[in-house]
């Protein structure tokens, strides 16, 4: 049997145990810890995830007789457990890098002689564009693996550097390649209204339009996204264009996501709320009744703090979503532009040091609010009986460490679904 | 012949090209950028570094012959190479964790709880006075590792949680012992005046008589640092027993460094300048002359940007201490309790875009300044013939990438003095 797996000597199990009932206030704060502890996965499963004492010598013992050969076990010889890290907001998939306009930036220039030098989203969309399926699928392949170092075992990957029919689907179709290539899950979002394309210059709606009429219907024919994403901005994709767009991919079958109220305040969180998107990202000027409607109809609040720190703004205030009742997930927002990092350490510092977040709130975040940003609540996110086996062994004795060893990977090996796919088995 | 090697293909070598001239202001800005460079080290020290072209095919067989079959050569594959980090400021050899204390001080508790529960230094000096030697090289030795995958190539670590003449040299004991057993070259120095040890309870002149009395003479004695550091503070060691504890010190043929005027104004930048010290570091509230005052003396300026990071400080002014004149390194400050982080690359990316340092500035305050604090810039910090083979290959196109890249480790292989050390070949 494939995919079974024994751990003990586990020093500190530590996960989320659900959240977001029906009609209740998102958890953030319970967060199970278990001291001297075992987990046992089968088939990819977890079948047992408690107190070492639980698992005791018959039932190993059967266990090791129904997997054969089959089973691994791993010594954590003392180590901390935490479930897997879903990333539930990237752009993973582009080509080209943007280092010098990222100086710019960094040295103060203005917006407009960023823009005079070539700086922007589209050069990004042209080498996009420029790139074949196979660059693209090296490219994203390295960034995969250095998630997949940093503990990230579910991703969310976003189209939205081609803005037209044929890149479009070339990033969504990448990224069912590289599912099918390497161990990290890859959840696939279109995101065709990320910009207005030079060839709409001054025409969003008339974007919106073509997106509607041809991008949409190809990408849920061929199945390649689970989500449809649109950039609510003011000036860019204003709220009835953005309503339209959402309302039509909701029609398709796909699950609906926002880019909302980063920039200015035009209530995109409120209309995740009215759609029923299943999470909306960024608000860092959602008003506080707006973030209310979410937490009333259950739409995942994401906050990315990487991208805030890169841009030098201020940080969501993630503290007043929970507070407000909003199940929040902490994602990387990987891009080339405004934040070329995926880094999960330091999105945990800045949680605990910068977003007044318990360090329960902040593994919740990480892990079984990002499952929830992505509808996998009920899947993956927490170490619990009948859930995917993945999982982390950290190189500390406490997953408080993730956010102490500020900065640090603390990763030592990564599960996924019952395989050890990176680092050593003991 | 060991330690001969050959670098090609590099697509960017980028050093910092030397400053501090005698009375001169340091050049902290000057970074020489080649493309399609190559390097060539023999017996552990550059030779060449400089455009392919310079490293003629005559040459290369020369030196072929020259080095025999010891020769490595390496196709850097179009990366970017830069000198080896020098992390010049650490307290990497101690026992025991205060994440708990992280993290209430991250929630806000006032500091005198903390210290009813039990927070503070004095947890680490119990734990460091309770623990071996062979704990203390093994707790090091995995700090070292970590700061060598960061490419810290040079290292200084400080004594201080002994606090007595026992501990305080079995540190530095510990450190002479993983000088001998790992590739990262390690620079001693006594920080016996780290704080007070219970012991001497109110009475900080006292202990200083004890440490010139007792403990100076045998780390001197025994060659144990190149280099004695106190933490110069109101209320803790002030102006006139950190002068006589650093004149004691040099008496002995220590250089000189100071923790000065990190939490408040008393003059502890200027005592640097007066006594001709190698570095202050923190600085956080160091007055304009004093930092002048350190400039004209060539004391180098010691910024330590995760300490703010993690503390929620207000960062050092750094510009303002490179535009006095002042050499400035940038060095982790790796510690138990204010910052237990070895993030050269957050300190990079916070640098860039919170210091507003420039990223030649960066880079040279990550090699040569940090050299330049350890006294030991004409031997490590840039990649010039007669200089150390210390340097890394980086997973980019470009040393922009350091700070761009935010937050994430792209040191990919190290050399350290003509040998690779770390990562692959190829």
């Amino acid at each position: 049997m494939a995919n079974d797996i024994l751990i003990t000597n586990i020093g500190e199990l530590a996960t989320p145990l659900g959240f977001c009932p029906p009609a209740g206030k998102a958890a953030m704060n319970r967060v199970a810890v278990t001291k001297d502890a075992a987990v046992l996965i089968r088939d990819g499963t977890i079948v047992y995830a408690g107190p070492d004492a639980g698992l005791d010598e018959p039932r190993i013992a059967a266990e090791r007789a129904a997997a054969g050969p089959g089973l691994v076990h791993i010594d954590a010889g003392g180590r901390a457990v935490v479930p897997g890290f879903v990333d539930s907001h990237t752009h993973f998939v582009f080509a080209g890098y943007r280092d010098d306009e990222f100086l710019w930036k960094a040295a103060g220039l203005p917006y407009m002689e960023i823009h005079r030098r070539g700086g922007g989203i589209a050069r990004s969309v042209a080498a996009t564009r420029a790139a074949t399926k196979d660059d693209l699928i090296s490219l994203g392949a390295a960034r995969l693996a250095a998630m997949l170092s940093l503990g990230v075992t579910t991703v969310e990957g976003k189209s939205g550097y081609g803005l037209d029919l044929e890149t479009e689907l070339r990033q969504l179709e990448v990224m069912r390649e590289l599912a099918a290539r390497q161990p990290v899950t890859i959840v696939p979002t279109f995101l065709g209204p990320h910009s207005i394309p030079a060839e709409y210059a001054g025409r969003p709606s008339a974007y919106i339009d073509f997106v509607i009429a041809e991008v949409l219907p190809a990408v849920a024919e061929q199945r390649l996204a689970r989500f449809a994403d649109i950039f609510c901005e003011k000036g860019i994709f204003e709220l009835a264009d953005s309503r339209r767009y959402l309302e039509a991919a909701r029609r398709l079958g796909l699950g609906l996501k926002l880019h909302a109220d980063e920039i200015e305040r035009i209530g995109g969180a409120g209309l995740a709320a009215e759609l029923g998107a299943t999470s909306a990202d960024h608000l860092l000027k959602a008003s506080a009744e707006d973030i209310g409607r979410m937490a009333q109809a259950q739409v995942v609040a994401g906050c990315l703090p990487l991208t805030a720190f890169t841009l030098r703004e201020p940080y969501a205030d993630a503290r007043g979503m929970i507070d407000a009742g909003c199940a929040l997930a902490i994602a990387s927002d990987l891009n080339p532009g405004s934040c070329y990092s995926q880094s999960i350490p330091l999105a945990c510092a800045i949680a605990v040091l910068y977003l007044k977040l318990s360090m329960e709130e902040t593994l919740t975040a990480l892990t079984l609010g990002g499952a929830a940003s992505l509808g996998l609540a009920d899947r993956i996110g927490s170490l619990e009986p009948g859930k995917a086996g993945d999982l982390l062994i950290l190189e500390a004795p406490s997953y408080r460490f993730l956010a102490y060893h500020a900065g640090m990977n603390i990763v030592r090996s990564v599960v996924k679904g019952g395989r050890l796919v990176h680092g050593p088995a003991a």
